[in-house]
């Protein structure tokens, strides 16, 4: 029956995957829908007065309606807590590394996040849903196999064996390459994303687990899209997703304006970061969390996003629509060319406006356009700076958001405008390439990925042919970055405080012994402990493990024998697993066993302030040994700190007892320890 | 200066990359051009026969030429060794999760396989490039990091600092990911591969080297294919690629139709595996080493497959070139669909000899060609049948081939006559992607890979438009396949002996204690040890390393204080770090130091035999303690045996010593008692 139980703990967790895809699938569908419906009301109206020539009162409304959505936004943030502000992909990437987060995937800054979400990204902020979609994935993931309610004592026996550290961790990686593959329409990107940027533990049966939940997810939203039976073209999926030319037209001598394209997405990469960084570090020390600083400040925001995003289209003349002389290849998707009209005469469309006044995803499919004279150059140059301007800006405020889809904005407008001034010296090219590797760049320049950019490249663009450009781009955008500062989730992360370790020890701790970092006060609990005791000790501190230790033919010695959890301990005192003396066994709850010790511990465990102990209970005696982890790892006191930190890392552990020549136990090593 | 060495060190390893890729995409070119030739030579004398009506004579040469291929191709295994053989990828696996396969990647298997290779490619054995372009991959990258000659005692100062486990680890696995990539042309295909296969260990660092070495590979093999400034078409890359088409169609009803070809996938790829271990355990029992045998089996399935491929054709009748109705769309190589004339008269094609009897890269662009009438139904059934057949009987034969291609050759066959039966009863059935997606499903069903398997499928036909049917089909057809058996590799690797450790420890496990399987009789050596006594232990067993131990207060204490390796007490013996008495310190080499002993460890030790001491030195110490390893990791006797094959496996240990409550040393586990 151990195989059994085994098979059907397996067949469990691919349900929970299927369920996972669904959901996420969902969710990316409803956003999705919710977020066209708003803009659709918000550019419906806005252009109602437009076309009336009412500028005044358009302007108003547009403003109206941005503010109104960035107020909700941030409210949804200041109800749910900071955690449903931003991308969250620093706090995912912290908690598949082993740190604590708490609340970070709950279900009040899930649903923060994607009301949040929706808000922000309708309202013309510089922010992208795919960030959050991350962070909303991965809080799916560990909702769906942590299925319960400690409120409501709810504990499905389905999901139970799941509720270890491993099976946890795992489905929250999963989840957030689901979260990644439904927002992208990109499941290879997905499982790339998982595996190159958030998830610290990686194996083999994860990686066909995450590609078959990134697929459903994918499949999921691009169903909900197209509805059934409709079109065979099922590959179109995802939130996002550009048009196909299958005329590319590169020479060798472009690889060189490619890699220029690199080396500005690295800088534009790493000047984002400091930027960023600092700004974040102004916001943390002046605004901290008030909530009406921080509201004030989304606002602010707003006010000047609408402004200018409004008023610049003006500075340009309107251009006549029949000046476009549209691509006659098959592949080139028409709609990318219907231009916004916004305030130009009919027949004519304003330049930046098709870039600033409207849905980014759109814009962006404008500037990945084969038709080469859509822009000209100067709106271009103003574009990529207003958005890079407004991105920086917007990282950061109270509101959901990522930075995904604002890169590429900024990488599209530089690549165009590159690509578009080199034409004017040499025939035959093709700026919608230059965009597209401009976007890529400006990606790896950021957050300093490179397979997973790659292949959500081609999964968006649904071809391989500018793989060499890309590959190129991002390479030598991550190595200017890199040269300069380190990715943005890593500076985050060190700005939110969260231990990340990474999978090497820093080079400036090679001569460190790890009895020099190791916590040397450590409360340790004989193998038998007086109740009394125990409470005691519980209470007077709030260590989360506890070295259980032999006192050994000697007095005073410590040697070691495992080790038990608080939570654990909790339970042995609430169900009053007592004797009265060593000698006599008496247990004051004969129900318990060591199946039930597994169940309970697999729950939330009762506080010990609630649990209140008679005398005649205070002076009885817990044996921790059935119960005490006996094969938990220990070293010695003379290891290093490189090889701690090493084992700390690759075993995932939250404790590390240190004992010395004796086995007597000597320190005590945690995540701060090492960090 | 540490940082400064640290970005030494890391320039270092991407320079090795750069020349690493290089090297595997010459090799990759170099092959492809070998083969090119040898099998134009073949086929043009044999059609110079056949043109002239000599059939005999045709069929003679043909014969002739393939028994001299394969001859000589098993003469370069039998010369080189047994691990030229084959694909190679069961012992990369078995390296990278930490089993010494002793010359797997020396530099005789590596010549060796690479002629044995050209040869049996060329000689129309169901073999295929892929698999040992993976091997040859990791061996150049084995060489190159690890560059030496211990026999010309050259020690390149540069490559010292790699000679550690974990570089040499990594250079490997870039290595086996280069080959990949080289041979399919698909960079992103390397990388998931080198994840999902053949990998024990990753890191993110590692994604991004990987990648990186991988585009090198696939860039190198293609531009020297293509020749400078010829076309921009730069990617075309690799020694296999096929056509584009962008005209896809097919509907959701569809996609039973893919989940069928999946099950069918699954299903023959089980069977496959099934047959192939059979097979292969006959051959180790019957054939065993024998030489002679196994030259005379090679030369038996060369004049069969010969035979077959050659008279098959003759079964059906010649058809008309002009009978194909070319698709007129822009995207399709027109090259594809050229037919072989083969004994046909002019202006007429043979059907089974367009698939058999040519170049297999040939045949698999054919069967993947979108015009639908090229070929009739029963031609491609026994096709099918030729080629599963012939690939189980040769893979498993002395010569280095691979099992890629024969089973996309299958899965193509079966694909295409699949969808050409149905497309009898509906239209618009474009069976090229039914021969696409049956490749994938039986690729996937014979090594149960699958995000590499998609992405290698992306990459091959430059298209995500065909994502989703071949998606599916991999799905299912692993699950079907993973039902029956195992993968290929996982028996192979059984078949082999090589104790290949899972992720998870096998779940029969479960209640065991580590104390019942360590092994018991360790020897242990005290800190400071007279040489007499070291070079005993040494001559009186082959343990690889002995951990160091203190006599404690107490006579016969054991206690554990480090643990150190047999090659570095060899580097301690060889240059004579002896002390006269425990109390006089008298090194009789002075020159030697820590730093010397870094140095000298990264070399191979002499061997214990050609030192001699005499009476003076026998009667010395050595003091271990500074050079023993004082990080090592233990556990205590209370271990479970899972916890302990994790801490093994996750830490890629090689011996953990297993102490008792009083840290003496009562045990020690190595890989062959987990196993």
């Amino acid at each position: 029956t151990t195989k059994g139980l085994h098979l059907k703990k397996t067949f469990g967790k691919w349900i929970i995957c299927l369920f996972l895809g669904v959901i996420v699938g969902c969710i990316a569908y409803v956003i999705k829908m919710v977020v066209q419906l708003l803009q659709g009301l918000k550019f419906h109206y806005t252009n109602h007065y437009v076309s009336n020539g009412l500028q005044g009162e358009a302007f108003l409304t547009f403003l109206g309606i941005n503010l109104l959505f960035v107020f909700l936004s941030c409210l949804m943030v200041i109800v749910a807590g900071p955690l449903a502000s931003s991308s969250g992909i620093p706090e995912v990437k912290g908690i598949l590394n082993g740190v604590k987060v708490r609340e970070a995937l709950g279900f009040r800054a899930l649903l923060g996040k994607i009301v949040s979400l929706v808000l922000s990204f309708s309202s013309g902020l510089f922010v992208g849903p795919e960030g959050p979609m991350i962070h909303i994935g991965s809080a799916v993931g560990a909702a769906i196999s942590q299925f319960k309610s400690s409120t409501m004592g709810f504990y499905p026996s389905l999901f139970l064996s799941y509720r270890n550290d491993r099976d946890k961790r795992d489905f929250i990686s999963i989840g957030a390459a689901t979260g990644l593959a439904a927002a992208f329409g990109a499941p290879i990107g997905g499982v790339l994303f998982s595996i190159e940027e958030v998830s610290s533990f990686w194996s083999r049966q994860l990686t066909w687990r995450t590609f078959f939940t990134c697929v459903i997810a994918a499949f999921t939203t691009n169903f909900l899209l197209q509805g059934i039976g409709s079109s065979p073209d099922m590959h179109d999926t995802g939130l996002l997703t550009f048009g196909f030319s299958r005329l590319y037209l590169f020479r060798y001598s472009e690889l060189l304006c490619f890699c220029f394209l690199g080396l500005i997405g690295g800088l534009l990469g790493a000047f984002f970061v400091f930027l960023n960084i600092h700004l974040n570090k102004w916001r943390k020390e002046k605004l901290k969390q008030n909530p009406y600083l921080r509201l004030f400040e989304a606002l602010f925001v707003s006010v000047v996003t609408s402004v200018v995003c409004y008023y610049a289209s003006f500075i340009f003349d309107c251009r006549y629509q029949s000046n476009i002389v549209i691509e006659t290849s098959v592949c080139e998707d028409q709609s990318n060319t219907e231009m916004v009209q916004f305030f130009c005469p009919d027949g004519m469309y304003s330049e930046l406006g098709s870039l600033l006044f409207g849905n980014p995803d759109q814009a962006l499919r404008r500037l990945y356009s084969r038709t080469n004279n859509m822009f000209t150059l100067p709106p271009l140059l103003v574009f990529t700076l207003i958005s890079l301007f407004f991105s920086i800006w917007s990282s950061g405020l109270w509101v959901a958001g990522g930075l995904f889809v604002p890169m590429m904005m900024v990488g599209a407008g530089f690549g165009r405008l590159f690509g578009q001034t080199i034409s004017m010296w040499f025939t035959n090219i093709d700026s919608s390439i230059y965009a597209l590797v401009g976007s890529a760049a400006m990606m790896a320049g950021y957050c300093r990925m490179t397979v997973c950019i790659v292949v959500i490249m081609v999964e968006l663009t649904e071809g391989t042919q500018y793989l060499v450009p890309i590959i190129l781009a991002v390479m030598i955008s991550k190595w200017v970055g890199d040269f300069f500062n380190e990715s943005v989730y890593e500076h985050l992360m060190e700005q939110k405080s969260i231990p990340f370790l990474q999978s090497k020890p820093p080079h400036s701790t090679n001569n460190i012994r790890i009895s020099d970092v190791m916590s040397k006060n450590v409360v340790v609990l004989p193998e038998v402990c007086q109740v009394r005791l125990l409470v005691n000790i519980l209470n007077s501190n709030n260590h989360n493990a506890f070295p259980v230790i032999n006192s050994g033919p000697y007095d005073n010695q410590r040697l070691y024998r495992g080790i038990i959890l608080r939570d654990h301990i909790l339970v042995l005192l609430f169900y009053r697993v007592f004797y009265r003396g060593t000698g006599e066994e008496i247990y004051l709850d004969e129900n318990f066993d060591f199946d039930k010790f597994t169940t309970e511990t697999s729950k939330s465990p009762p506080p010990l302030s609630e649990m209140n102990f008679d005398q005649f209970e205070l002076d009885s005696f817990i044996d921790l040994r059935p119960y005490m982890n006996s094969s938990g790892v220990t070293i010695h006191n003379t290891f290093s700190f490189v090889e701690a930190y090493k084992l700390f890392r690759n075993m995932g552990l939250r404790h590390l007892p240190v004992i010395d020549i004796n086995n007597e136990v000597v320190g005590m090593v945690t995540r701060n320890d090492l960090f």
